[in-house]
């Protein structure tokens, strides 16, 4: 079982970024619990940020056949792309959306996900542990599926 | 550590009511499994179902200083209840919101959420193991906070 | 065939409720022709009247089984429950949304129904009348499903 | 007492249009029932299909003093037509509105009716059925009236 | 003159609940002054609190020819209840709303109100003091009636 | 000069359509009206008047190098048609909208025109006076004109 | 009878502003005409500009017994004073609402107007000539109620 | 103590301005018995009424430092000024919104008031009445914040 | 193959309907190009244009079994026209929308296309050329149909 | 070169309203800074300052021949004043619309600005030092356009 | 004459993505059969696909003097880049807008393009042979504009 | 003291892209006279042009530490991107909005900014000089907060 996680834009910030908000850990700190649980689970786990709606949509696009599933945190790129739900939806590899904090006390334009309807389901509001619950609900989703 | 998990309406009609959308357990067994999970986890789990928007406010109101934490589901109150929200203020208790379903891909009106804004955050799309999921968060963010 | 009829909030207080409106016939009076029409019918119907939006969804939820089909005026929850659509969409049994009144040439927000789309139609404006209309109705549906 | 059955836009396709929604009768066959039924009722009832909107309009206003009442089924007007409402409100006929499916689960635009407003109520859901159960309500709503 | 003052969903966690929004006294505390002053008013007061929808519709219900007036603070059911709304138009009796923060600027969904509409006015902002301040004014308005 | 007066649909009711709102003239004593304060300016008029909103739009169309100009009550179709617009447009005629009541104490959906954006301006609220200062009105436009 | 006319924010400025929009006349012009039109009329009138709201507001507060009825172009406070709608209703003298271009082909939110309710209609459109068809509207509407 | 009574636009029209919405007392009435019931309770009462929004925001302007609190009725400028909010809120005075009918159950354009978030709350729908229990509201208000 | 070619409202004006949107040539100048191009494709095509609604939706009506596609310009139709999109539905032939003129850089409420979703798709902003696109698309679409 | 310097309302209480938001200087303190700043490039600065929106639109009436261009905060009219953005178009003086802090992150009606489309730009966000930024903008302008 | 065919986001997976919406032809396929066309014609044709808004825009930014026309199908970014709609407004050459499939029968956002008012126009629903349309669009108006 | 000045899409075609709108400068010319201002105020400039979304966030991500201050023309990115707004507010370093014309009286779309909320404000239309005035702004920014 092979899964990737992607992080959108400003993510590479995390530990400096308005810490109130989005905790102090790095993506890197972050990156390293994952692949230890991912490891623990028996699962492998490919990691990749970017800024760039282009490199996101490409990489999505790139994982059918490659991944059994996607880990999702499109930050701000949430609430604005298009073109990353289609990609989701052209993949049709399982998603988990995540995030960090829970959007839906924070502003107006943060309460709706173009994305998350292309996803299977999402986990919020757990900082850093919201991608460890996030791979445990994909993983049982995948072995469902089976 | 002590959780009480609520349920919301029609959640008592589980098994039967559109299995396509909702899985084909019922509470009882999602309860049993819950219960299962949280006493391999050392944590004393109570559950609580009902159709009824106030009897559910009574008992997130009598929570406060019996609970550590909150698992809730509110179903259909999700959309349309305040006083459930004002009751989630009122007592202060971390509550982490549950959906069977993404209820991001159906209806319109199921887009918004009241109540999440008084939760510190949410788990939706994976069946039961999405209180399986919400426990655990739950947990963690009770471990953080001491 | 056994058919159960379900009035919402409010209704107990017909014939002293703004009968301009709703006309000056009593709840009991409405019950007592519809179980007279209903005979006639060879139909067995009984009666359920609440001001609570969880003991209707209850009501709702243990009607699979033992009624054909439903014949509700939900009242004032046409406007505001998910709930109650969300049970009679659990129950699948066919339902007939009833009005004494024409809600559409009253408040704005009395213009839309939350409940009918889970109903196979509604009949409304003909105050006590509407209720043998709607029993004649989900009469010859049941028949014609047969 | 006599009545006049009205019908809008493409009700003269009836059976061949989409009929999983519209039902397999033909108009034909609804005006004969229709016509059967009022003749037990002892009442006189007139049929007009139209596509035109004027032509509509213009029926409904040369009624007045020529029929007791109106059953209409606006179609695709209903959605549309100020001028049916207005002229609805300049005869003064009691007028019940008919559908044939159940407009409310069907797409957004068809869940805001400009002509039932004019009318004394609805019936909508029961395919051909709503005509006959219209025609009752009528019936009764002109014996009360007297 | 009898005076019911009914409190909604949440007021019975009053003291405990965001004290700097609602202040710190407890419910009984406020029934208990209002008690006094409506005795020195030469007023018998009864006093309902519920977290529940229907039991508060119902109680309105019952509020027709047992008293003179009503001081409801209708809490989160301000904003979101229609059967509220209609229960006090169905009874006709004279009731003002009561608020004990000023619900304007606080959310906007909270703006709203569906029930003071059927109320002849309101009071809110001045924390327990609401409540004396209504019963002046309703004391004041069935003088002047008679 | 020549000049075109069109009255759209339930004008040919005028005299018994809600005269609280219309008044008690027919459409015949209006005209009788207008031609003869037509004849004393020195100008022609012809009337047209149609339920069909194609036939006021053919008749706009045939208007042009017949007319100098329209007077045009557009009545339901003032609020629904565009076609009436676009041939408004399209025919280049200065054309004066006429109401006889005041649609911006009506209902909401009366408050927009569609057409009065391809007219040179409006007269409303004088009853059938209305069509007598749109006459002058125009009379003095197309004298400026020249 | 006795008229007065008023004029609202920037009109002093006529002439000069925006030509092609308002014409080329100035106020001095305009009330010169309708001076003389007036006095062909055996009508007196007066004429009042301001810039001000409140002091518009005033005017028509003290208007009330020493006037028969009002001519009023409310430029830019059409769109957006509550105040002078509720003063023309204090003083429940006929006005109408004058324009001197069309306000329905400009910006969107000069579409409402606020203060056209609270009249008996409005004539705009022509230029100066608008207030000389409203004078005789309004002569006319006297004439009748006599 | 000190405290200014601020009357908006219209109401120095009160006693002929639709009374059955404002009452037949005039402003001088309320003004009178103000003063008594201020005097009673050992107050300092002034009184400004304007028909001109600057004038209000000069006046509450210039209060700080001279009175200790304000009572407002903004009349119309409730729904439509910012200048005044702000004015508010520049002086940071405790002002009490007064109004003497209930705006919730007229006109959709009265619901929202810009200016009572600036406001510690406010008293409506008591007539003249309205004042005198906001007086009491203040003075309570002044006297706990000692 | 026989194709049927449909214009709405107003189209017969073409040619001197401003012309800088809509083009020089006359609708009989692109029925002739039209016929002429579908000649040289070796398919049969009729001609119809209707300022009525009523006749468009009727002349669809009858297109059942008669053509193998349609090509529609609904003009102004586009827009309003439920009746159109029914009629279209009904008879489930394959439909090009078609304009002449780009309606997305025009008004706001030219945006929006109820006849659209009922076509296989559209062509629009090439003048007269549209139609020609428009029946080499329809041509392909029926071809791989087979 | 001369410009005018226009305040609108509150603006009088700088210094003492909000200082976390408008800062602490006075008006009286950034006119003196204006001036000089205005003096050293050759250019002549009045002020204006009222909390009248009639005085305002007065002001630049007036305005036109007696000054080059304008620099103007109009303070709550920016979202309320349809007459001040009449005035300025009547006038057609360049005009730079200045705010001291950055109205877009407070509250939501303080994101549109009705004033600033009939201005050339605007500068906000600076506090006192955005007068100084506009002043030396409108020169560059002023200079460029000779 | 030189074209260059421009692909949005998600295109390269053509063949593989949603097939029932798309087809089941690959990018590649696409680019061929209009190469060849292309050809046919005359004309040369270039062709560029992206999954990055920035380097679409980029790309249109270049085009200008390089080429006669553009033919682009913007994909997602359709309904949400104006960087595309000013890229294309700036170098002003004429572009059409191809969509493979009809965005308008599906998600609401998927019906407001904000690209193709800088377009001549646009041809949707006929699969791939949209771009083949397409390009005999965009010659004959290359063709009529010379 | 250290600048970036950040520009968005499509500004690398200024000078040929729509001059009436944008001014007839190259991007090229404009960075030559900032840099010169810049260094006339003692302070180092550094420039980035990217019509990259990512790019931008990425610049900006990296100017944490680098640069004292930012000035950012978003340009189309104003009105979409939610990732540009995270990423300023993540580095929180003070920003100046620029731009060149004044959206404000431009397309509808184009007045709502999501990034001006995380600036520290904005300079609008000014051309070119527009960079000048936001380069003095935020130097005297920088300046008063040491």
């Amino acid at each position: 079982m092979k899964i990737l996680v992607l992080n959108g834009p400003n993510l590479n910030l995390l530990g400096r970024r308005e810490p109130d908000i989005y905790g102090s850990l790095t993506l890197a700190d972050i990156e390293k619990s994952v692949r230890a649980h991912a490891k623990d689970c028996g699962v492998e786990a490919d990691f990749f940020q970017s800024n760039d709606e282009g490199a996101l949509v490409s990489k999505i696009g790139e994982a059918a056949g490659h991944y059994d599933g996607l880990i999702f945190n499109p930050a701000a790129y949430t609430h604005t792309s298009v073109a990353l739900r289609d990609a989701l939806m052209a993949v049709k590899l399982p998603c988990v959306e995540v995030h960090l904090s829970n959007p839906q006390n924070r502003e107006e334009f943060r309460h709706k996900s173009l994305t998350v309807a292309a996803c299977i389901g999402q986990v919020s509001g757990f900082q850093d542990h919201s991608y460890i619950l996030a791979l445990d609900g994909l993983i049982q989703y995948l072995k469902n599926r089976r």
